[in-house]
Protein backbone atom coordinates (compact mmCIF):
# COMPACT_ATOMS: atom_id res chain seq x y z
CA UNK A 1 0.00 0.00 0.00
CA UNK A 2 3.07 2.32 0.60
CA UNK A 3 4.38 3.69 -2.53
CA UNK A 4 7.45 4.87 -1.39
CA UNK A 5 9.01 3.03 1.69
CA UNK A 6 12.30 4.79 3.72
CA UNK A 7 14.61 2.51 2.18
CA UNK A 8 14.00 2.64 -1.39
CA UNK A 9 14.00 6.66 -0.77
CA UNK A 10 16.95 9.72 -1.98
CA UNK A 11 17.98 12.10 0.53
CA UNK A 12 15.93 14.53 -1.03
CA UNK A 13 12.89 12.34 -1.11
CA UNK A 14 13.65 11.76 2.64
CA UNK A 15 13.56 15.30 3.75
CA UNK A 16 10.68 15.66 1.41
CA UNK A 17 8.63 12.84 2.78
CA UNK A 18 8.74 15.08 6.52
CA UNK A 19 8.20 18.18 5.50
CA UNK A 20 5.37 16.91 3.79
CA UNK A 21 4.24 14.93 7.13
CA UNK A 22 4.99 18.35 9.03
CA UNK A 23 2.80 20.47 6.41
CA UNK A 24 -0.27 18.21 6.79
CA UNK A 25 -0.13 17.39 10.58
CA UNK A 26 0.89 21.38 11.34
CA UNK A 27 -0.74 23.40 9.22
CA UNK A 28 -3.40 21.97 7.88
CA UNK A 29 -1.49 21.68 3.81
CA UNK A 30 -2.42 19.21 1.56
CA UNK A 31 1.04 18.20 -0.76
CA UNK A 32 2.17 17.03 -3.71
CA UNK A 33 5.77 15.94 -4.04
CA UNK A 34 7.68 16.40 -7.74
CA UNK A 35 4.52 18.98 -9.13
CA UNK A 36 5.48 20.59 -12.63
CA UNK A 37 4.02 24.06 -12.59
CA UNK A 38 5.17 24.35 -16.29
CA UNK A 39 7.03 22.39 -18.76
CA UNK A 40 10.51 22.01 -17.79
CA UNK A 41 10.41 22.84 -14.00
CA UNK A 42 9.80 20.55 -11.50
CA UNK A 43 9.34 21.48 -8.03
CA UNK A 44 10.01 19.15 -4.61
CA UNK A 45 7.17 19.83 -2.87
CA UNK A 46 3.89 22.07 -3.78
CA UNK A 47 1.46 22.95 -0.51
CA UNK A 48 -2.08 23.94 -0.88
CA UNK A 49 -2.88 25.62 2.04
CA UNK A 50 -6.49 25.82 3.43
CA UNK A 51 -6.79 28.99 2.86
CA UNK A 52 -5.66 27.98 -0.55
CA UNK A 53 -2.06 29.53 -0.05
CA UNK A 54 0.67 28.05 -2.36
CA UNK A 55 4.23 27.39 -0.97
CA UNK A 56 6.66 25.42 -3.03
CA UNK A 57 9.74 23.83 -0.93
CA UNK A 58 12.89 22.65 -2.38
CA UNK A 59 15.26 19.85 -0.33
CA UNK A 60 18.53 19.95 -0.26
CA UNK A 61 20.66 17.47 1.03
CA UNK A 62 24.06 18.85 0.79
CA UNK A 63 25.87 21.85 -0.37
CA UNK A 64 26.76 20.39 -3.33
CA UNK A 65 22.92 19.91 -4.22
CA UNK A 66 22.29 23.23 -3.36
CA UNK A 67 25.07 25.24 -5.51
CA UNK A 68 23.99 22.78 -8.73
CA UNK A 69 20.41 24.46 -8.62
CA UNK A 70 20.54 27.21 -10.93
CA UNK A 71 16.71 27.20 -11.49
CA UNK A 72 15.32 28.51 -7.90
CA UNK A 73 14.95 31.81 -8.42
CA UNK A 74 12.24 30.55 -11.16
CA UNK A 75 10.00 28.99 -8.66
CA UNK A 76 9.43 32.39 -6.92
CA UNK A 77 6.78 32.90 -9.49
CA UNK A 78 5.09 29.82 -8.86
CA UNK A 79 4.07 30.19 -5.36
CA UNK A 80 3.26 32.79 -2.00
CA UNK A 81 6.57 31.89 0.42
CA UNK A 82 9.28 29.86 -0.80
CA UNK A 83 11.26 27.71 1.13
CA UNK A 84 14.50 25.42 1.51
CA UNK A 85 14.11 22.50 3.38
CA UNK A 86 17.33 21.25 4.84
CA UNK A 87 19.54 18.80 6.96
CA UNK A 88 20.72 19.96 10.54
CA UNK A 89 23.88 19.92 9.46
CA UNK A 90 23.16 21.69 6.25
CA UNK A 91 25.59 24.96 6.30
CA UNK A 92 22.29 27.43 6.59
CA UNK A 93 24.39 30.12 5.85
CA UNK A 94 24.86 29.53 2.21
CA UNK A 95 20.83 29.89 1.95
CA UNK A 96 19.61 33.35 1.01
CA UNK A 97 17.96 34.97 3.57
CA UNK A 98 14.89 36.41 2.23
CA UNK A 99 14.04 33.00 1.68
CA UNK A 100 12.37 30.82 4.43
CA UNK A 101 13.75 28.12 6.11
CA UNK A 102 12.79 24.37 7.06
CA UNK A 103 15.20 21.90 9.22
CA UNK A 104 13.57 18.31 8.45
CA UNK A 105 14.17 14.69 8.45
CA UNK A 106 12.62 11.92 7.07
CA UNK A 107 9.81 11.66 9.68
CA UNK A 108 9.28 15.84 10.50
CA UNK A 109 10.31 19.28 9.96
CA UNK A 110 10.12 22.39 11.66
CA UNK A 111 9.96 26.01 9.93
CA UNK A 112 12.71 27.48 11.36
CA UNK A 113 12.08 30.73 9.36
CA UNK A 114 8.60 32.15 7.70
CA UNK A 115 8.83 32.91 4.13
CA UNK A 116 8.31 36.27 3.14
CA UNK A 117 4.90 36.59 1.23
CA UNK A 118 4.53 37.96 -2.60
CA UNK A 119 1.50 36.88 -3.36
CA UNK A 120 0.34 35.28 -6.60
CA UNK A 121 -2.54 36.97 -8.80
CA UNK A 122 -5.63 35.52 -8.50
CA UNK A 123 -5.80 34.17 -12.16
CA UNK A 124 -2.19 32.07 -11.92
CA UNK A 125 -3.24 30.89 -8.48
CA UNK A 126 -6.69 29.28 -10.09
CA UNK A 127 -4.63 27.89 -12.24
CA UNK A 128 -2.05 26.26 -10.19
CA UNK A 129 -4.46 24.88 -7.99
CA UNK A 130 -6.06 23.88 -11.13
CA UNK A 131 -3.36 22.12 -12.16
CA UNK A 132 -2.36 20.83 -8.84
CA UNK A 133 -5.76 19.11 -9.00
CA UNK A 134 -5.67 16.98 -12.05
CA UNK A 135 -1.95 15.89 -10.67
CA UNK A 136 -2.65 14.57 -7.46
CA UNK A 137 -6.04 13.18 -9.02
CA UNK A 138 -3.86 11.69 -11.92
CA UNK A 139 -1.09 9.88 -9.83
CA UNK A 140 -4.20 8.70 -6.69
CA UNK A 141 -6.06 7.16 -10.17
CA UNK A 142 -2.58 5.77 -10.88
CA UNK A 143 -1.89 4.39 -7.53
CA UNK A 144 -5.67 2.81 -7.39
CA UNK A 145 -5.96 1.54 -10.76
CA UNK A 146 -2.60 1.24 -12.77
CA UNK A 147 -4.12 -0.04 -16.19
CA UNK A 148 -6.67 2.63 -15.79
CA UNK A 149 -5.23 5.99 -15.84
CA UNK A 150 -3.20 8.34 -18.07
CA UNK A 151 0.39 7.88 -17.74
CA UNK A 152 1.49 11.64 -18.62
CA UNK A 153 1.05 14.35 -16.23
CA UNK A 154 3.05 16.91 -17.79
CA UNK A 155 0.41 17.35 -20.43
CA UNK A 156 -2.04 19.21 -17.85
CA UNK B 1 0.57 -1.10 -5.36
CA UNK B 2 -3.29 -1.02 -5.88
CA UNK B 3 -5.41 -0.26 -3.65
CA UNK B 4 -8.42 -1.39 -4.94
CA UNK B 5 -7.93 -4.89 -6.52
CA UNK B 6 -11.30 -6.23 -8.60
CA UNK B 7 -12.09 -8.81 -5.82
CA UNK B 8 -12.77 -6.29 -3.12
CA UNK B 9 -14.39 -3.98 -4.87
CA UNK B 10 -18.58 -4.13 -4.58
CA UNK B 11 -20.63 -3.71 -7.43
CA UNK B 12 -20.78 0.32 -7.80
CA UNK B 13 -17.28 0.06 -7.07
CA UNK B 14 -16.75 -2.10 -10.13
CA UNK B 15 -18.97 0.28 -12.62
CA UNK B 16 -16.73 3.66 -11.12
CA UNK B 17 -13.74 1.62 -12.29
CA UNK B 18 -15.21 1.26 -15.82
CA UNK B 19 -16.18 4.76 -15.56
CA UNK B 20 -13.18 6.64 -14.27
CA UNK B 21 -10.71 4.71 -16.89
CA UNK B 22 -13.35 5.93 -19.66
CA UNK B 23 -13.38 9.48 -18.17
CA UNK B 24 -9.76 9.81 -17.96
CA UNK B 25 -8.38 7.86 -21.09
CA UNK B 26 -11.48 8.96 -23.69
CA UNK B 27 -12.22 12.24 -22.91
CA UNK B 28 -8.92 13.84 -20.89
CA UNK B 29 -10.85 13.47 -17.38
CA UNK B 30 -9.08 13.56 -13.85
CA UNK B 31 -11.35 11.69 -11.58
CA UNK B 32 -11.58 10.88 -7.93
CA UNK B 33 -14.00 8.25 -6.63
CA UNK B 34 -16.00 9.19 -3.58
CA UNK B 35 -15.65 12.70 -3.36
CA UNK B 36 -17.60 15.46 -0.62
CA UNK B 37 -18.59 18.34 -1.96
CA UNK B 38 -19.93 19.38 1.30
CA UNK B 39 -21.02 17.38 4.25
CA UNK B 40 -23.27 14.83 4.58
CA UNK B 41 -22.94 14.04 0.63
CA UNK B 42 -21.13 11.85 -1.10
CA UNK B 43 -20.74 11.72 -4.72
CA UNK B 44 -19.14 8.43 -6.88
CA UNK B 45 -17.16 9.93 -8.84
CA UNK B 46 -16.41 12.95 -9.52
CA UNK B 47 -14.66 14.46 -12.55
CA UNK B 48 -12.51 17.51 -13.35
CA UNK B 49 -12.41 17.99 -17.16
CA UNK B 50 -9.48 19.49 -19.12
CA UNK B 51 -11.87 22.44 -19.61
CA UNK B 52 -12.21 22.52 -16.06
CA UNK B 53 -15.90 21.10 -16.45
CA UNK B 54 -17.06 18.98 -13.72
CA UNK B 55 -19.44 16.27 -14.08
CA UNK B 56 -20.72 14.22 -11.63
CA UNK B 57 -21.44 9.92 -11.92
CA UNK B 58 -23.41 8.04 -9.47
CA UNK B 59 -22.99 4.57 -10.36
CA UNK B 60 -26.12 2.19 -9.65
CA UNK B 61 -25.96 -1.42 -9.96
CA UNK B 62 -29.29 -2.35 -9.67
CA UNK B 63 -33.13 -1.02 -9.58
CA UNK B 64 -33.36 -1.55 -5.91
CA UNK B 65 -29.78 0.55 -5.83
CA UNK B 66 -31.41 3.28 -8.01
CA UNK B 67 -34.71 3.36 -6.51
CA UNK B 68 -33.17 3.34 -3.10
CA UNK B 69 -31.15 6.63 -3.56
CA UNK B 70 -33.27 9.49 -2.22
CA UNK B 71 -30.40 12.26 -2.53
CA UNK B 72 -29.36 12.35 -6.57
CA UNK B 73 -31.14 15.59 -7.18
CA UNK B 74 -29.30 16.97 -4.47
CA UNK B 75 -25.95 16.77 -6.89
CA UNK B 76 -27.28 18.48 -10.20
CA UNK B 77 -26.22 21.93 -7.42
CA UNK B 78 -22.55 20.59 -7.55
CA UNK B 79 -21.63 19.57 -11.23
CA UNK B 80 -22.27 20.81 -15.07
CA UNK B 81 -23.49 17.53 -16.03
CA UNK B 82 -24.93 14.36 -14.33
CA UNK B 83 -24.86 11.02 -15.18
CA UNK B 84 -25.99 7.46 -14.40
CA UNK B 85 -23.86 4.94 -14.74
CA UNK B 86 -25.25 1.23 -14.92
CA UNK B 87 -24.43 -1.93 -16.29
CA UNK B 88 -25.94 -3.39 -19.58
CA UNK B 89 -28.51 -5.42 -18.09
CA UNK B 90 -29.76 -2.03 -15.99
CA UNK B 91 -33.68 -1.31 -17.10
CA UNK B 92 -32.71 2.15 -17.93
CA UNK B 93 -35.87 3.29 -18.79
CA UNK B 94 -36.41 3.89 -15.07
CA UNK B 95 -33.68 6.92 -15.43
CA UNK B 96 -34.34 10.27 -16.16
CA UNK B 97 -34.22 11.27 -19.65
CA UNK B 98 -33.08 14.62 -18.52
CA UNK B 99 -29.87 13.12 -17.08
CA UNK B 100 -26.85 11.29 -18.59
CA UNK B 101 -26.00 7.81 -18.99
CA UNK B 102 -23.12 5.86 -19.07
CA UNK B 103 -22.94 2.06 -19.51
CA UNK B 104 -20.24 0.39 -18.00
CA UNK B 105 -18.40 -2.71 -16.39
CA UNK B 106 -15.43 -3.02 -14.56
CA UNK B 107 -13.12 -2.41 -17.13
CA UNK B 108 -14.38 0.28 -19.30
CA UNK B 109 -17.28 2.96 -19.99
CA UNK B 110 -19.27 4.60 -22.79
CA UNK B 111 -21.30 7.77 -22.88
CA UNK B 112 -24.65 6.39 -24.05
CA UNK B 113 -26.23 9.76 -23.58
CA UNK B 114 -24.68 13.02 -23.14
CA UNK B 115 -26.17 14.76 -19.65
CA UNK B 116 -27.54 18.28 -20.78
CA UNK B 117 -25.12 20.97 -19.18
CA UNK B 118 -26.31 23.72 -16.59
CA UNK B 119 -22.71 25.43 -15.77
CA UNK B 120 -21.90 26.02 -12.34
CA UNK B 121 -21.26 29.71 -11.28
CA UNK B 122 -17.66 30.51 -11.20
CA UNK B 123 -16.79 30.70 -7.48
CA UNK B 124 -18.76 27.65 -6.97
CA UNK B 125 -16.60 26.06 -9.78
CA UNK B 126 -13.42 27.15 -8.02
CA UNK B 127 -14.65 26.03 -4.37
CA UNK B 128 -15.61 22.70 -5.92
CA UNK B 129 -12.09 22.53 -7.38
CA UNK B 130 -9.83 23.35 -4.40
CA UNK B 131 -11.53 21.02 -2.56
CA UNK B 132 -11.26 18.19 -5.11
CA UNK B 133 -7.56 18.93 -5.19
CA UNK B 134 -7.10 19.11 -1.39
CA UNK B 135 -9.15 15.79 -1.47
CA UNK B 136 -6.91 14.19 -4.10
CA UNK B 137 -4.12 15.12 -2.48
CA UNK B 138 -4.77 14.06 0.56
CA UNK B 139 -5.87 10.48 -0.70
CA UNK B 140 -2.92 10.49 -2.35
CA UNK B 141 -0.75 11.73 0.35
CA UNK B 142 -2.27 8.00 2.45
CA UNK B 143 -1.32 6.10 0.25
CA UNK B 144 2.43 7.20 0.00
CA UNK B 145 2.94 7.59 3.46
CA UNK B 146 0.21 5.81 5.46
CA UNK B 147 1.58 7.68 8.50
CA UNK B 148 1.98 11.29 7.44
CA UNK B 149 -1.12 12.59 6.09
CA UNK B 150 -3.96 14.01 7.82
CA UNK B 151 -6.64 11.08 7.96
CA UNK B 152 -9.81 13.18 7.48
CA UNK B 153 -11.31 14.53 4.45
CA UNK B 154 -14.70 15.76 4.80
CA UNK B 155 -13.19 18.78 6.72
CA UNK B 156 -12.06 20.74 3.94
Amino acid sequence: MQENPVINLMPGQLLARGVCRHLAQGHGFSVVEEFVPERGRRVDVMALGPKSEIWVIECKSSRADFQSDQKWQGYLDWCDRYFWAVDDQFPTELLPDDTGLIIADAYDAEVLRMAPESKLPAARRNALIRKFAHHAARRLHTLRDPDGALSGFSSM
